[in-house]
């Protein structure tokens, strides 16, 4: 897509943002308020349903066609013994992902969800970014296309997920480095490392922020310093889903970080986004907080490929329903309070 | 049912609550483990999967056979102006079940469940509890053993929800009873109630707790004293479905409040019940404390009608699906941490 054609065209759209449509999201409140229950107790699903009106620019929205994008990068900062799992497993993961085994596959299954898998230069790891840039122009240019072509006007939600031996590390410098605080602030067990891999996560982020100190802190300098291909990716799609107009479920912590650069210089950024969930990824809470966002699930959940939000579209196809099959009190003959 | 055959069978059967198959559900943790995923990282999910292996005694359980049962009722403490909406509602939101235009049609369409709905006596509301028994002996048995019909053995998982215009007074009356603290402490706005309202009904369990103090408070007369028919069937759909091994899902504050009266007495009835959600009726949140339930959703709901119970189905049939399709690190070819 031409908005990441160069550097200079990110950040243009970035600061130009479309909204969403007033009026068809008016006329789905109007609906709600007429549907045969007392008003507002359908709580968060009424929300969505006018949430989706609006950006789907219809009264009555849908969820036909639902696409969960997974993208997968290796990360370079994985040297510095940041994760309980070998870099390998990206890969392997990814191989189990497109043979149908892993927990996205079944989430997606019974989401009723398209699922892309999308790995980027699995075998060109990101530099080591507690010592440079993670990653050059043109690399992360790349990313952000590999990201945006997920994306369809034609679709009705668009959910994102990631892959990365090694990307909570990532991801809490991406939160550091956007919205201040250090690695303690940022950094959980991730998959699952002991207290001295914490440790050395937290020495990674610190080194990071002193290693980009005085380094451009605009969103593509943030992701492309101390982002990875998949999480600059999922940034990608969730730009070029706002300008297509499709609204994004988010996953973890991890894809949450790929919104933080961006939302540091547009708040706005996050106004097509759903929070589908909050992980135990002690980040995420803050993150979400910082981005303010309000998770739709809350199941102790910490394994990312997007399954947590593909869960959520659970939620989400139940409003859709409700909103559009519910009698009103005039169809149904029940007399209103 | 035979257990609801007389009082003293009732309590009986309460007295004697079968176990889930410790056997089945370790199986089932067994496979969690070897899943490629990091080890709990699925989190409720994973409980969930293990959780329905036993009480189905089989280490991949299902969600094929899912039933979702409404009950109706009618209160005579609806006189004291206890709700937003006149009792006749009750009757016409059962039409709109039977016609398909109600908030839990669209849910259970959604959610892959069959939906029963069973009014019991609308004709006939219960007396008014703030002046004496809500019910007859008899007429408790035979709301328990309408509660029980909709039980059957070979259902996977059993979804359960209320209509009855003015029982959230009765759910706060049988907390109180069961649980000690007066009307401020339980009652909530329901349907919407104004303040107004909202004294009204603290009123009202005030005056039901003092009619009734000095009564015995055995599950069965804090049922008949002061519940109400559809939230007593729903006591007896909870217990039946424990006899028969099926998992129970509740839904809000009206739903849990019938099983309070049980808890009393037996805290282990709640073993084999799921709690769906949590409303925003602030008197569930103290409830599901008190009966040590940790809700799946928490979507600002307060609709009733099983609407909360049956989106959660979402998420417990993504957790049998995970557990049943997830291939293994072996199958995969993944490294283990």
């Amino acid at each position: 897509m031409t908005i990441f054609a160069t550097v200079a065209a990110f950040e243009t759209a970035l600061a130009s943002l479309p909204s969403a449509d007033a009026h068809a999201r008016a006329a789905a409140v109007a609906r709600q308020n007429q549907l045969t229950k007392p008003q507002g107790s359908l709580g968060r699903l009424e929300e969505i349903a006018g949430f989706l009106a609006g950006w789907q620019g219809r009264a009555v929205p849908r969820v036909d066609r639902a696409r969960a994008a997974v993208f997968a990068g290796n990360h370079g900062v994985v040297a510095r013994g940041v994760s309980a799992f070998p870099a390998s497993v990206t890969a392997q993961m990814v191989g189990n992902f497109e043979a149908g085994g892993a927990a996205i596959n079944a989430v997606a299954r019974a989401a009723g969800l398209e699922l892309v898998v999308i790995p980027i230069d699995l075998d060109r790891a990101t530099a080591d970014f507690t010592e440079g840039p993670a990653m050059s122009e043109a690399d992360c240019l790349a990313a952000l296309k590999a990201g945006a072509a997920v994306v369809d006007s034609g679709l009705d939600l668009l959910v994102l997920g990631e892959m990365g031996i090694g990307n909570s590390t990532a991801a809490a410098a991406l939160c550091a480095r956007s919205f201040g605080g250090d690695g303690r602030d940022w950094v959980g067990r991730g998959t699952g490392v002991d207290d001295d891999g914490l440790m050395r996560k937290v020495a990674a982020v610190d080194a990071a922020l002193a290693t980009h100190d005085g380094a451009p802190v605009t969103a593509f300098e943030t992701l492309r310093r101390v982002g990875g291909r998949e999480i600059v990716a999922i940034a990608g799609a969730v730009l070029a889903a706002r300008m297509a107009g499709v609204v994004v479920v988010l996953d973890g912590f991890i894809c949450c970080s790929a919104v933080a650069p961006l939302a540091a210089s547009a708040p706005d950024i996050v106004a097509h986004c759903i929070a589908g969930h909050r992980s135990v990824e002690p980040g995420h809470k803050r993150l979400l907080d910082r981005i303010a966002l309000e998770p739709l699930l809350a199941l102790d959940m910490r394994l990312g490929e997007g399954s947590g939000a593909a869960l959520a579209v659970g939620v989400i196809r139940a409003a859709v329903a409700v909103h559009a099959e519910m009698a009103t009190f005039a169809e149904a003959g029940v007399s209103a309070a």
